[in-house]
């Protein structure tokens, strides 16, 4: 039986660009990783292909999924479903390939109950990490923008603490390559190559 | 005041070649970091600068730094002291620097407890990660041999389990790239930089 593959999850604010990042790791010829199909409820647009784009379900069938424990997570936006569907993820971790969710932040945190042992990515706005130097300039914004701007900055950096990695996305590649780094040095984590080191003992010992 | 810099700790079974991938970080033109010099008590050798290869001191002079809590981690080997000061390692690490230990695993277990949020990389040598090739290759090794290599491996794989990554020394140049890999990916988890954005939002507030 192969080793289980790694459940990576990309996430963050809205509008940050989660889903140009993931699009430029999938071109990228990057190490063999699996990008998950979400489903929804929503209709399907010129262009867009049933299960590559997304699985397009009906609401009836989406509900059955969702009652029927099938949602790795799922949530409503102006009244569609949107979600993950448990059995490719699982079915795909079970052949030792690892599987990437592009997800809203409350998808994620509902994968972080379930999958603890996923790889948990926030990818901030540019403007959060300079956030200060932006402040700093006295009298370029009004007290409301920058009241705004900390609201928001507060938010996020709230969202950021239940994940394990922040990446800012300054540049798409260079959003990617701290990813990739991220998806390679995650592989060399010792709880999760110390069972192959077990096995291969184990299997020493029946020599 | 600067972020404070990052513990590296790398160390491995005697004989994996960890001087070897740490002279190769440091001629390798990395992110800035700063190698820990130790400190011993045994004779300088022809061609050694002290300070630069060791900080070579009297056995008086290590057992008062000892008695001082002075010495993050120290061993004996045949007679004579060999340890790191922890004076330099919080210096350097106060101002923002990375520092990197390349220590017996004895030592890495005494930093490990003064400094959980260390990186604690475990160097293994190829042959454990080709155990099973190579004792399923019957004949070619006799029962005591393969009867040592399994009690090794064993020793190996237990001192692994106390370390965050495991990377095999394969070729050293790829060893390397591993651990600066490690390095950047471990700048980017949160608990470590969430300080900073906290930090900011705390300025922000003060504009």
């Amino acid at each position: 039986m192969p080793e289980r593959g790694m459940l990576i999850v990309l996430s963050g604010p809205s509008g940050v660009g989660k889903g140009t990042v993931r699009q430029a790791m999938l071109a990228d010829d990057f190490r063999d990783f699996q990008y998950s199909v979400s489903m929804t409820t929503r209709q399907m647009r010129p262009g867009e292909v049933d299960g590559q784009d997304y699985y397009f379900r009906t609401k009836t069938e989406f509900e059955s999924e969702i009652a029927n424990g099938g949602m790795l997570e799922y949530a409503k936006y102006v009244d569609n479903y949107y979600g993950t569907p448990l059995k490719y993820v699982n079915q795909t971790l079970d052949e030792g390939r690892d599987v990437l969710l592009e997800i809203e932040v409350k998808g994620a945190m509902q994968v972080r109950e379930k999958c603890p042992d996923g790889v948990f990515i926030f990818l901030t706005p540019p403007d959060l990490a300079e956030l200060k130097q932006r402040l700093t300039n006295r009298g370029t914004d009004d007290a409301a923008t920058i009241d705004k701007r900390i609201k928001t900055a507060s938010e996020e950096i709230a969202m950021m603490e239940n994940y394990d990695y922040a990446v800012v996305n300054d540049k798409v590649s260079l959003a990617v390559d701290r990813i990739e780094k991220i998806i390679e040095s995650e592989h060399l984590r010792v709880p999760r190559v110390i069972d192959r080191y077990k096995g291969m003992l184990k299997h020493a010992d029946q020599v």
